[in-house]
């Protein structure tokens, strides 16, 4: 039996082997940029107007000769001569000639002329070709994630396609003899899976949208053996849910041996979920998850998720943690790590919930974080701070 | 002009129709119950064992017969005798007769027996029928937001589609005659066209991942006039970029006017984003928002994601706002409410990055948040507290 840290050292000290994959713009919000990008003209493309107003070179003259109008999206280039202005617009060319717009608030339209009231200084509502970034110079660098704003960004430079990190193919394993699916009329003995449809929307929450393959297998150890081989072959990362405790009918571990995964831990002092294995064959990880939902998705937030974003290119791999005030006493005699689920007030108040038992799922769809006691803190008392998991939303 | 709270206010203040939809379970991440639901069974549905062990009936006995397995999933109940036990598995059907379940590690096996060394307390190590919850008890209420605890809780309890709130369908208007689309060479006097591109990746951000209608219009009163109405009919939420200011070539706010959308605000006291319009016709609500990207994002996140999160059903629509130190001295002459793009660090200090032009999203792209300062408020000194808002991711 390990720690929780011990247990996440292991995990995040994996080297992972990042592949990559061009897709377009439109599809890439989240990822992460696996190749830095370089612009490949200058923004502004040409010397853009940044106001309604008259742009002109700049002297000590009120009085001009409107001879011209730019309009936004106009490609002609007027050339402006000696006390010559030219009507101009928000985005629009500015004239080679001019050096300065003057807004159109600061101006009066007399006949075919304008009068200046009030002068800028010299230079100013000139946006510079260039002045954002100039041809050939770095737009974003490798690593850099993929926020509305950076996509927003990338397009304004013509940018279609990128170079971003996979995310991790994952594959879900489910066992057991009890378990049935949703839609038929339930059997004696028997309870709805549920699992597997909770770890496919966690792994959406983690971005995983697509291509999670799930299979669900009895309690045979050949049936496990040759499940856990077929997905294997497929997936970076595997979950397997069930059949990792002591029991005559747990066969996933000696599953997982015979197909020469190697246990890098198993049994974590925590709770719930004191039977996780973590293990390895080539370059696909296995998380083995206890049984129950409650332990699973704890498990799957405290452990699977870093990993996930560290295959995704993420700096930051953990969900957020923050300190927080708890409005109850919590005592700890197990010494074990415990997670409660929380709800945190917007005050950041952090109040653990009824039904921490980890069958009970009905709590954990009103948290919005978990409370990690550490092992060695037997109590902690009302207003005390500790440490939480932010859960999404 | 009115105060960015009071802008707020009226977005906020909008009776809104939200509209019911049945969905999967499988698509349901993120959404919001609106209907209770009810469990139609007991969970568990029958008493459950929580360990490996074996199940009798509680004596002062240390010795019992050995008569009978009971696996996970096993639909045969055995009818438990006088000084019987029965070997059970973790979520096995319990005999009615028995009220105990002893572990495993506190038993020795001998010949067809087994002697106890450690005996729990009575009704140990079984989870009663309907413990979690029980047929026609309220499983969720309406509001519940649908993460994936709740997903996980509700297939459990065989629940396979839900009636939630439906996302609003949404519009996005681009108006420009210098705007061009990515994808062909740069024409001279025109930019790339990348606020479609930004206001869907935004969306996406807000859960918005599907059925968005984008068209763009050159500056013409009259195609403006007909694609707001075409987009009119069919969103609930329309959004418009550019041609809000007052240049001779800005349409939108009289081809708004022309389609009876009524002004609900027009201008804005804060920096970007001054020109902002809000309106209403019916029962869709319409932004027209300006033309600078930056602008236009911040504008997004401020007063268009409420609105978005409102319609989904949710109670806090807000993105979440977090006091943090400022690391810089922030004058603000300007009378206004000041967005500055900015990075929060994990210790909680927040610096305003380079480059706060609205024309620049180099630095939108880089930040995890925005810095609020107040329209009253003439200086942030270094290390003092201020409002941000935390961007995704």
């Amino acid at each position: 039996m390990i720690s929780v840290s011990k247990a996440l050292h292991i995990i995040n000290s994996q080297a992972l082997i990042l592949r990559e994959e061009e897709v377009s713009l439109n599809d890439a919000l989240g990822a992460v940029l696996s190749k830095d990008i370089f612009s490949t003209i200058n923004m502004p493309p040409f010397r853009q107007s940044a106001m309604d107003g008259y742009a002109l070179k700049w002297s000590e003259e009120t009085d001009y000769q409107l001879t011209y109008e730019s309009q936004a999206g106009n490609a002609n280039l007027y050339s402006l001569k000696e006390k010559e202005a030219v009507r101009i617009f928000t985005g629009a060319l500015v004239p080679d000639e001019a050096d300065t717009v003057v807004m159109q608030e600061h101006v009066e339209q007399t006949g075919k002329g304008l009068s200046i009231h009030k002068m800028p200084s010299k230079y100013a509502n000139i946006r510079e070709m260039g002045e954002q970034i100039q041809a050939g110079d770095i737009a974003l660098q490798k690593g850099a994630v993929l926020n509305a704003a950076a996509i927003g960004f990338l397009t304004c430079l013509g940018v279609q396609n990128v170079s971003v990190y996979q995310r991790p193919k994952v594959g879900i394993l489910v066992t057991g003899n009890e378990l049935q699916s949703v839609g038929s009329l339930l059997r004696k003995g028997s309870v709805y899976e549920s699992n597997s449809t909770m770890l496919k929307a966690a792994l959406q929450e983690a971005g995983i949208t697509e291509g999670v393959e799930i299979l669900r297998v009895s309690d045979d150890l050949e049936s496990t053996k040759t499940c856990i081989k077929n997905l294997l072959e497929k997936t970076d990362l595997l979950l397997i849910s069930g059949g990792i405790s002591v029991g005559d009918y747990d066969f996933v571990k000696e599953a997982l041996t015979d197909n020469q995964v190697d246990e890098l831990f198993y049994k974590v002092n925590q709770k719930p979920g004191k039977p996780l294995w973590f293990g390895r064959k080539d370059s696909t990880c296995v998380f083995a998850l206890p049984g129950n939902p409650a332990s699973v998705l704890t498990c799957f937030y405290v452990y699977v998720y870093p990993l996930i974003q560290k295959w995704k290119g993420y700096q930051n791999t953990s969900l957020e943690r923050i300190i927080a005030r708890c409005t109850s006493k919590l005592p700890n005699k197990s010494g074990k790590t415990i997670f409660l689920k929380a709800a945190i007030s917007q005050k950041g108040e952090v109040t653990p919930l009824q039904g921490q038992s980890s069958a009970m799922m009905h709590t954990y769809a009103l948290s919005n974080a978990l409370i990690c006691v550490p092992e060695e803190k037997e109590l902690i008392e009302v207003g005390e701070e500790v440490e939480c998991i932010k859960l999404t939303p």
